[in-house]
């Protein structure tokens, strides 16, 4: 039998608690394989004791594992740059997981904050680009403390890594409905977003198959929530695609149905994936976050490990105790606890 | 009698036809005073026959002006980032108008995409910085055609810039609701942000009865479509002020009827009011296009020049033409051509 082994670094605040109840759901699905797990219990708290927020040979001892599981970073006392630089972003970065592929749909049983949508209009996928862009360490301050004082933060945008996350959603776009909105802020970016565009451009020449448009970031906001339904595949940078993704969730699920996955398209190192979400550090604990998009994320995990069926297992199971509404988190209009909902989903399989 | 000189600058596309609305209802409401209009014809099409937006003394020839009408600009067959920087974006900085204030609210008559939400939930007013940060000329590319081809994107923050805009906002969060939002992305970009933070959270102290909260982005987004109703003042850096304002007009009445100033407040130089949508080429010339953003727009100019009695009666005469409900144009449900809801409006005056 086939064991896959996996790290899981539950993380800050909510993160904890949600990723128990994914690897509960996991642990039941795998059926004609196995999973491994192996903890790991880097975060805040870690750096609040020791100083950083993983071992210096942290990434090494991730290097060899078949997938990660991440909770989510970020705990109140310790400055987000410095929490998430020290973890998600680095491991981000040395796996090459250049994709963050990050699907919303409304799920059975829920609405959308949306009047008058249903879930077939609800239901896109963005497809953001994860290792350079306007996340860069490239900058710096002048003059602290001076009048003249100014911050320069620099956007990086290379050749090799915008074409390989237009491609990627080129690809995925022909899978689905043949749809891709590439998200640009061309007007007002006038040295990064016009070589998006050209990139963009000159890919979709490649894709006759696929109807290829472009969409200023302010106007595709708008977009989202006035006409969503026309909406597929969608394809962003870094920053564009995290706000994106945000949105997107919200006027779907909520950000407590959304899953996403840093992926390593090569397989040249393990792939990572989380929830959307982040570590709510104010409910942390209390047994109320809602674990289904850790869920999916772990479902995403399965299916990106070849283990389809069990994703598509695993995905059956929160569909049905979703519509079926008795166990249900207080996000969700329910009164059950995050370990009530993760075993419901869990005995479903 | 005082009269004003007002600078119109129809530019692009329905630019043109909403700007000749707000003349006319501007021109109605105008009473115990006056309004001299010179009419601009700075637009793609010069640039088309001319190689310029605008005449190389385009700046001086604005400048003895008391206040500037701008349609919109852009059209296709000229890149955004020549239109863009070749009029909008030099005269928001040449005249240091230095905020963007975006009021948006759900007018009469008018239904919000959001399910169950009624206008006094949806009132809010971004204030953009408009003269630097994300949109800057600094950057560049390296190595064009060549496999390691990159570019580079900078954005700027000084602490002047900052400090103003974070000011002007919690000038006018005094006079609201006292609570302000600041929208950040420090965890992603770690020298800007932090820095706006730091800005933030120092000029804070100096309003105690204003309620200080800083949001990231991503979750900001997330809110206005979950929680619009928990926010009122939010001052955001350029292009986050962009994406927000533009969600926030989607959420409330649509981009047909968000209105914008680009504000010197020293008025050591003209503002110039626009609407927050843009030219809308494939609806220009149609009489489809809704003006009220523009009208809006018209009334924040009279409101700038201290006439606060006549830019009143303009938005009540919007606000009774709405509930109404007779004259609207298409996006508002109804058969009306732009002049005859410009015409509508202008009548009630
Ligand atoms: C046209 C574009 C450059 C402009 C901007 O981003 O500033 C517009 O979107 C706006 O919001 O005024
Ligand atoms: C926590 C933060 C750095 C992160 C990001 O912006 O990438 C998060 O918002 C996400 O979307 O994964």
């Amino acid at each position: 039998m086939k064991v896959y082994r996996i790290a899981s670094i539950p993380g800050d605040g909510i993160g904890v608690d949600v990723t128990l109840e994914a690897r509960k759901v996991l642990d039941r699905a795998a059926s004609g394989f196995g999973l491994e797990w192996t903890e790991f219990d880097w975060s805040c708290e870690r750096y609040l004791s020791t100083g950083s927020m993983m071992p210096d040979d942290g990434l090494a001892a991730l290097s060899s594992f078949d997938g990660i599981l991440l909770g989510a970073v970020g705990f109140p006392g310790v400055p987000d740059h410095i929490s998430l630089w020290g973890l998600l972003i680095p491991v981000r970065r040395a796996f090459s997981q250049y994709v963050n592929l990050r699907p919303v749909r409304l799920l059975p049983g829920t609405s959308s904050v949306l009047a008058g949508r249903s879930a077939p209009e609800l239901e896109m996928v963005i497809v953001r680009e994860n290792s350079e862009g306007e996340y860069s360490t490239l900058g710096g301050r002048h003059g602290a403390g001076e009048p003249g004082e100014f911050v320069l933060q620099e956007s990086v945008f290379t050749r090799v890594g915008v074409e390989r996350i237009i491609r990627y959603a080129f690809e995925l776009a022909r899978t689905r409905a043949g749809r891709l909105c590439s998200a640009t802020k061309s007007n007002g970016l006038i040295h990064s977003m016009p070589f998006w565009d050209e990139i963009f451009a000159a890919i979709a020449v490649e894709y006759p198959d696929v109807v290829a448009e472009q969409c200023h970031i302010d106007a595709l906001a708008a977009r989202m929530v006035q006409a969503p339904d026309r909406l597929d595949v969608i394809v962003a940078s870094n920053l564009f695609g995290d706000i994106l993704s945000d949105l997107a969730a919200a006027v779907t699920g909520g950000l407590g149905m959304a899953p996403s996955g840093n992926i390593n398209p090569s397989g040249s190192h393990p792939s990572m994936f989380e929830a959307v979400h982040g570590s709510a550090p104010d409910i942390a604990g209390q047994g109320i976050a809602n674990p289904v998009a850790q869920i999916l994320a772990g479902a995403m995990l399965l299916s990106h490990l070849g283990e389809t069926a069990a994703a598509a297992s695993v995905e059956a199971a929160v569909e049905k105790v979703l519509s079926d509404g008795a166990v249900l988190t207080p996000d969700l209009g329910g009164t059950a606890t995050t370990s009530e909902l993760g075993s419901a989903i869990a005995d479903c399989l």
